[in-house]
């Protein structure tokens, strides 16, 4: 029998490990400007499904990071990421973007603040999300300088316009047009992929230096649960309600936006995230029955209902 | 007589510097997504007084950056000032901040482009200013990687909810109220002086470690140049026309913003800027003839108008 904790109950551990994290590494809401921070912490604080961290954490624990003197470390990469997705959910939602008025089952910011002030908070949580991960070794000594530089430049890289934001320039650019399957892939990588990836790299460089096989093998998992990732949300965007995601449903459809299931079919689509599955599995082969918990991350990803 | 050029000429070399190192860091407009990378190129390029990077250059000068082992830190310094000041223009002239259609004698990006580009390309930007600083030690072993992390920190507190960002917040809330001098002073800190004071720091860390006497210092003279180019700033609003300005002038007024002339009146928001020169002065006296080209920058602060 094994002595880990069974995957819920870790999963449990990780998101209130996060949040405890994410409220320490945001400014107090009494601190001035008081309006914005207090918007800041709207924004990150109680919900999600914290992915980005939970990869983190995963690849932290696989690489070392679950050992007490990289538990600091594991935890700022595991918020600088959430943070990073946290702004670009809501400059996604404000008006010349998405538009939209719910999420996480919650008014958007720009609806229970001001547009403005949505705006401010994205760029704020931006600029923390970096502070965060430069602030490493001012508390504790636990990641070597070159190391800290080679994370904060992955984060830029996939946050930038080679990454998440070039994914959504391009996301806006598609609404309308009938993408190939290469084209839907190569927009969601970047929209959504070069997160979760570097939400893997980060966690694994909080632990411990990677070679190129290693990366090679942690990027061709990420590969794979990030298109996953997308066919599950299109799948569920086209079958799940609003209450059940906490957020307007159908919305890719009634936008002409080119998804997964517009392109392939509902079932097809079911069929390929299995086979992402698969592959994210195959590609943690090198690491053995350690890459437990990004296995299960795979399988979650794959399997959630929201 | 003296072998350093002169200051104009000084001037114009680390603009023409500046714009061809910003051209090289920026995405191509050929790389996708095209259209966000060329309204990148349109944000930052071709424009604008390089007061940040001038800053950063004349710190850089003075604490070894002109060697040739340190040149290209100094020049990543001075670009991911101004990409950080460019994206804070273009995100505070959308229609949801001061709705301005006139930047640097252009259109502003919201209206050459539009808004969801205009968001993105401020994102982007700041991302990128990071990812850029992060790249010193990738092509040169110029800089120490705790030295990095130093200026990568520096550079995320400055542009954050305890800088730029906070102080965007700050001057958001106070349309309309009567703000003392004192509040007016602390908006103006962070509004702009965070961002200009960690153009020093930058410029300054790119040469070499500095110490706490020498960082005071340069935090007091980033101090008196911050106000004034805010105070000299107001009086040229209230007297300057458009053209000259290069943007929309009477602004402040117009929204009710409360401005040095509107507190101190005219002649007095004059002389005050004039012994915020001498306290810029006095703060580099520690440095001696070396620190010419920050009190050459001074002065040119205090004596612009436009």
């Amino acid at each position: 029998m094994s002595t880990q904790p069974d995957f819920h109950a870790w999963m449990q551990g990780v998101q209130a490990q996060t949040e405890e994290a994410l409220g320490r590494f945001l400014p107090d809401a009494g601190t001035l400007p008081a309006r914005l921070h207090a918007a800041m912490r709207y924004t990150v604080l109680g919900g999600g499904k914290r992915v980005r961290p939970l990869l983190a954490h995963a690849a932290g624990e696989l690489f070392g990071g679950a050992n007490e003197e990289n538990a600091d470390a594991v935890a700022r990469a595991a918020c600088a990421v959430e943070m990073i997705h946290a702004y670009s959910l809501v400059h996604d939602d404000m008006p010349c973007m998405d538009d939209d008025d719910l999420r996480r089952g919650k008014p958007t910011v720009h609806v229970a603040y001001d547009e403005a002030t949505a705006l401010l908070v994205g760029d704020a949580l931006q600029a923390l999300a970096f502070e965060v991960l430069a602030n490493i070794n001012a508390t504790k000594e636990d990641v070597a300088p070159a190391r800290q530089v080679r994370m904060l430049r992955l984060l830029a890289e996939a946050a930038g316009s080679a990454g998440m934001c070039g994914g959504q320039a391009i996301d806006l650019d598609s609404v309308g047009l009938s993408l190939t399957l290469e084209e839907l892939e190569r927009m969601h990588q970047l929209k959504t992929g070069a997160m979760l990836r570097v939400s893997v790299l980060l966690g694994a460089l909080a632990g411990r230096d990677i070679d190129a096989d290693e990366q090679d093998a942690l990027a061709a998992y990420s590969r794979a649960i990030g298109l996953a990732f997308q066919v599950v949300d299109d799948v569920l965007d086209a079958t799940a309600d609003s209450a059940t995601l906490g957020k307007t449903a159908g919305k890719d459809a009634a936008a002409n936006k080119p998804t997964y299931v517009s392109i392939l079919g509902l079932e097809p689509s079911r069929a390929l995230a299995e086979q992402l599955r698969q592959q994210a599995h195959a590609a943690l082969a090198p690491f053995g029955e350690q890459a437990r918990r990004l296995r299960e991350l795979a399988d979650l990803i794959v399997q959630r209902k929201a």
